[in-house]
């Protein structure tokens, strides 16, 4: 299997739908190349999403760790237990990028938790710069940051037009998560 | 595996990148809840789209159709070829709901046949009504009609605020395809 040729940083913010689920589709897409993934999950942990699930079919093609738990943060006054849990997730990152050993890397909801502040703007530029020419690079969540939307080749808006919630409808099971 | 409780309009629209790549992520992870899937993609055809070759992983959870070929169709004036194959990606899509053989149905780029005027606007429409309540429907496609969107539960706008092809960096195999 080759390496990825000019490995980018993408970037999937805004309000919408679609903004992990984007970034599954570019892994099990990616896995039909023989591309390996890892999608790191900030605050989010001990739910019961599909995706973890899922993978399971792809023989170690995709791996999902979840660096989070499933309590809402708080977003003005954090718990020491979300800052902890994000501050490692970003190691995590950083170890991934220092061994090489996935060819995508997803850091799904930074920028929430950098928005929260549960993780320094510093450490996250320098994450994104120490990373390898071959790597590819997603960051999904809410209100990116715009240094990080400086430094990004690729960057998405999904903007909410329309949400069935507004109609009443709630979270459904095997669509949302 | 229990039905869904109450199946959804979602389109995925704009000019940015992620609608396709989201709907195979919504797939993924609806096959984690054991789901399955049906991508119908129109105006696609013979090219080698990892998301082809990854679903074979998925021991026939998500499958795919080609409902198109390789070569560009003209806005203007569209070869013959091209409406038949559309037309009969359609079809496929009606039986696919009368015979309630997936629970997700994608047709993806459909928003673009129409505006391509490939497919008729009545066609579609009458689609979208004829499906059963425990379905979920998936359209994607820049131009999303204004009929369509109507119809919807759900509208996400893909919105391109950065790409790298302005900085003249090409297509990228494993990634974008």
């Amino acid at each position: 299997m080759a390496e990825i040729n000019r490995g980018c940083l993408q970037v999937y913010t805004g309000n919408g739908k679609g903004k992990t689920t984007a970034a599954l589709g570019l892994c099990l897409r990616a896995a039909g190349h023989g591309y390996r993934s890892h999608i790191i999950q900030f605050m989010k942990g001990q739910i019961d999403y599909g995706e973890l699930k899922a993978v399971n079919y792809l023989e170690g093609l995709i791996r999902i760790t979840q660096g989070g738990r499933s309590c809402f943060v708080r977003r003005e006054d954090p718990d020491p237990v979300d800052v902890d849990l994000a501050r490692k997730a970003l190691e995590l990152a950083g170890k991934e990028i220092k061994e090489r050993s996935a060819d995508i890397l997803v850091l799904d909801e930074l920028s929430v938790a950098l928005d929260f502040k549960l993780v320094e703007l510093e450490d996250v530029m320098e994450l994104i710069k120490s990373r390898p020419h071959s790597m590819e690079l997603l960051i999904t969540g809410r209100a990116a940051h715009p240094e990080v939307i400086e430094a990004a080749d690729l960057v998405t808006e999904m903007k909410e037009i329309k949400h069935y919630y507004r109609q009443g409808i709630g979270c459904r099971t095997g669509i949302e998560n």
